[in-house]
C-alpha cells in the first residue's frame, strides 16, 4: 500500500493540482482512491440533492443517510449510488418534493405513503414516527409504501439506538433472488437490520441482506477475472455456477443458505418476511412487481401497489428493563463473544456492527476513500447539474 | 410403504393385541410407527402433565402446544420430548405450579417471569398478554425470562394469526452453535418465527432454526450410517466435517450460511438477535450460560440471568391496512410464488408453512404416526408415573 499526494495518476493522467490519493488492496484488487474529507463529501452530496430539487432539510437528511454508509465502509450503498438516484429522478420515478403522509394509524402502528420520494428522506421521517410512538407507548411500528431505495438499513435502526431503543429496519428491493426450487427472480436482496444499544461497546448492529451474497461481490469477481464460490448464484436454468457474469446473463442470486440441504428455504423465508412486512402490509409492490432500481428497466405495467416498501420499528429498552441493566448485560454478552475460543488465534469472533463502527471512527478522522471510477462518475454528474466538483 | 394392522412386528416381536402400525420411508430410513388418534395422544399427554403436578388448565395447554408440533409433522418437538421435560422436573428444574408474573410493563411492552415453569405454559400466557396489548394499542411485545423449552415457535405466533394479527416468536436454547471463526459452542439453534394470516390460503409461517441444520438431522444420519453434507457441523478444532457424530464428540453446529463465504456471519447475526431479544432484554441466561435442555448436564454455577428466555410479539393487521385488503394481497403473493418458474417441473416452490398445514389436515383426520422407539419411551414413562399407556 502506498499513500500520499501524487502529481501523476497511475493511469498516466496529469492533475493540475496534487490530489490526495491512496492505493488500497482489497479482495485481491488494487484500488485507486481519492481521500475525501467528510465535510467535503457532505457539501458535494447536498449540492447534488439541492440540484435535484430537494429542499435544504431533505437534501441534508438524504446526504446524512448516504454518508453514514460511506463512513461505515459500506461503499456500495453510499455516494456511489448518487448517479442511480439522479437517473430515477430524470425518469420522474423519484419525486424530490414529496408530501409524506400517515394514511392509517393506531397508537403504536402506522402506514406511511412516501409520495414517490427518496427513501433516504421517507424512511428517516417514518422512523421518527415510530420513535415518537415508542416514546408514548413503549413501541412503534411503521410500514411504508410508495418509496424508493432507502440506503443502508442500519441508518434507520441506529436512529432508535440513539434514544436507548432497539431499532428494526427492513426493505424490499428489485427482484434478483430466487425462492428455493425456482429459477425465476422473485425477491430482492431484502435486507433486515436489528440494532441494540450497548454501554461501553459500540451498538450491536445486525444488518444483512437475506441473499447468500451481495451483487457487489459478483462485480468484484468480474473485475478481478475470478470465479465465485458455488452457492452464490445460479444460471438461467437454475444450475449452480461459479460464473460471476451469470446474474447479468439471466441467472439469479441464491437465498442465504444457498441450497436446500444448507437451509436456502430459511433464507427464502426471511426474504419473504421482509417482502410481506414491507409491501403486503403497507400497500407497496412485492415479489416480482417491485420496481427496479436501475432506470433503464421499466417498472411493471400492472403494479400491485405503490413504489417499494419498508418496515421500521422501535422499542424502548426501558419498556422491558432499566436501560443500565440492559447495557451492562449487553456489554457482558459482547465481551464473552469476543473472547470465544478462536479457530485461528489471529481471527477472533467479530461482533455484528463492530467493523463498521471502527471504519466510522477511522474515516471521520482520516477521510473517506472514494474509488477513482466513482469520483469520475460523480464529477460528470456535477458538471451536468452545474454543481462544484468533488475535491479532497 | 405398507400399511395395516400387524400381529407380528418387523423385529419379530409378538403383540398381544393387534396395534395399528405403519411403515414409512423417510430420509432413506424405514420407520415403524404406531398410528395414534389425536384424541388418544391428547389424553395420554395430559395425564403425564397432570402426574407431573400441573393443574388441569396448564396440563391441557402444555398438551395443546406439544400436539400441534406432532400434528404439523415436526416430530422432534412434540411428544417425543415428554421424557425430557419429565427428567428436568425430576431434577427440580421445571416448576409444575409456576406463579407467572408481569414484572415490568408499558402499554405495549412487558417482561414476564415464568417462575421456572414449562415454556409450554409460560409462552402461551405471555402471548396472550402481547395479544391483549395489541388489541388495545395496535401491537404488543413480551420478553420472558425464567422459562424452559417452549415447543415449536409456530404455536405461539399462530395464536396471533387467529386474531388477524401478525405473530412473532423466538427463543434461545442450549449452546450447540458456534459464531463464525470460533470453535466454541456459544448459541442455541435459536429459532425465529414470523406468521401472517392469509385469506383462502393457509397462514404463511416462517419458523426456522438459525443454524444451518437441526440436531435431528444429524441423528437421522447417525441411524442411517451416513455422512452429512459439509457445512452442517464442525469438529472440536473447528474443521468442517461430514461426520454425523462430530457434535457428540465436542464439535458444534454451524450457523445458517455454514461458512464466512456463504454468509455464516448472517446466521450468527440472526442467532445473536434471538439471544439478545430473548435473554439480554428479559433477564434470562444468554450465550454459553443458557441451561442445557438435557437433564444430565448441569446448568452453569454462575448464571447471568434466570432460566431460558423467549421473545413474543403481535401486531394487528388492521393497524396498517384493512384486514381483507391484506389477506387479498397475501393470497396474491402466495399464488404468484407458487407459480414461480420451477427448475424441476415436479418440484414447485414451497410456501413457508404449507407442508406443515398439509400435515396437520392429514394427521387430524388419519392419526399421528409415533415412531416405535418413542412409543416405548412414552409407555415406560406412563408406567413410572402410573398413567394409562398410549394406545392407538
Amino acid at each position: 500500500m502506498c499513500e500520499g499526494p501524487l502529481h501523476t495518476c497511475f493511469d498516466g493522467a496529469q492533475h493540475d493540482t496534487p490530489p490526495v490519493f491512496k492505493l488500497t488492496l482489497r479482495d485481491s484488487l488494487i484500488y485507486l482512491h481519492m481521500l475525501v474529507t467528510e465535510s467535503a463529501l457532505r457539501t458535494f452530496t447536498q449540492n447534488i440533492f439541492l440540484a435535484m430539487g430537494c429542499n435544504a432539510e431533505h437534501a441534508a437528511l438524504a446526504t446524512d443517510v448516504l454518508l453514514l454508509s460511506d463512513l461505515r465502509g459500506i461503499d456500495s450503498h453510499g455516494v456511489a449510488r448518487l448517479t442511480g438516484y439522479i437517473r430515477l429522478w430524470e425518469k420522474h420515478r423519484i419525486n424530490p418534493t414529496p408530501n409524506i403522509q400517515i394514511v392509517h394509524e393506531t397508537p403504536t402502528t402506522a402506514t406511511i405513503d412516501g409520495d414517490a420520494g427518496l427513501g433516504l428522506v421517507v424512511a428517516p421521517y417514518a422512523m421518527q414516527v415510530a420513535i415518537k410512538k415508542a416514546e408514548l407507548y413503549g413501541s412503534g411500528w411503521v410500514a411504508i409504501r410508495n418509496s424508493n431505495h432507502f440506503g443502508i438499513a442500519g441508518y434507520h435502526a441506529l436512529m432508535a439506538v440513539e434514544k436507548d431503543m432497539i431499532g428494526f429496519a427492513m426493505t424490499n428491493a428489485s427482484p434478483l433472488v430466487t425462492p428455493t426450487f425456482s429459477n425465476e427472480r422473485m425477491l430482492g436482496t431484502n435486507p433486515m437490520c436489528y440494532a441494540f444499544p450497548a454501554g461501553k461497546y459500540p451498538p450491536v448492529v445486525v444488518d444483512m441482506a437475506t441473499s447468500a451474497a451481495a451483487v457487489g461481490k459478483l462485480e468484484i469477481a468480474q473485475r478481478a477475472g475470478k470465479q465465485v464460490p458455488k452457492g452464490w448464484v445460479q444460471d438461467k436454468d437454475g444450475n449452480d455456477t461459479t460464473d460471476p457474469h451469470a446474474l447479468k446473463n439471466g441467472g439469479s442470486l441464491l437465498p442465504l443458505g444457498s441450497d436446500r440441504d444448507h437451509g436456502s428455504h430459511k433464507g427464502f423465508g426471511l426474504s419473504a418476511t421482509v417482502d410481506i412486512l414491507s409491501a403486503v402490509l403497507s400497500g407497496a409492490n412485492y415479489g416480482p412487481w417491485v420496481p427496479p432500481f436501475v432506470a433503464f428497466l421499466e417498472p411493471s405495467d400492472n403494479p400491485v401497489g405503490k413504489g417499494i416498501g419498508h418496515f421500521l420499528g422501535a422499542m424502548r429498552v426501558d419498556g422491558f428493563r432499566p436501560v443500565n441493566e440492559f447495557k451492562d448485560h449487553l456489554d457482558n454478552w459482547v465481551a464473552r463473544f469476543k473472547s470465544a475460543s478462536p479457530i485461528d488465534p489471529n481471527q477472533k469472533v467479530i461482533i455484528p456492527g463492530e467493523p463498521e463502527y471502527e471504519a466510522e471512527i477511522d474515516r471521520r478522522k482520516n477521510g473517506i476513500p472514494i474509488v477513482d471510477a466513482v469520483v469520475k462518475d460523480l464529477n460528470e454528474l456535477a458538471e451536468k447539474l452545474k454543481v462544484s466538483p468533488l475535491t479532497p
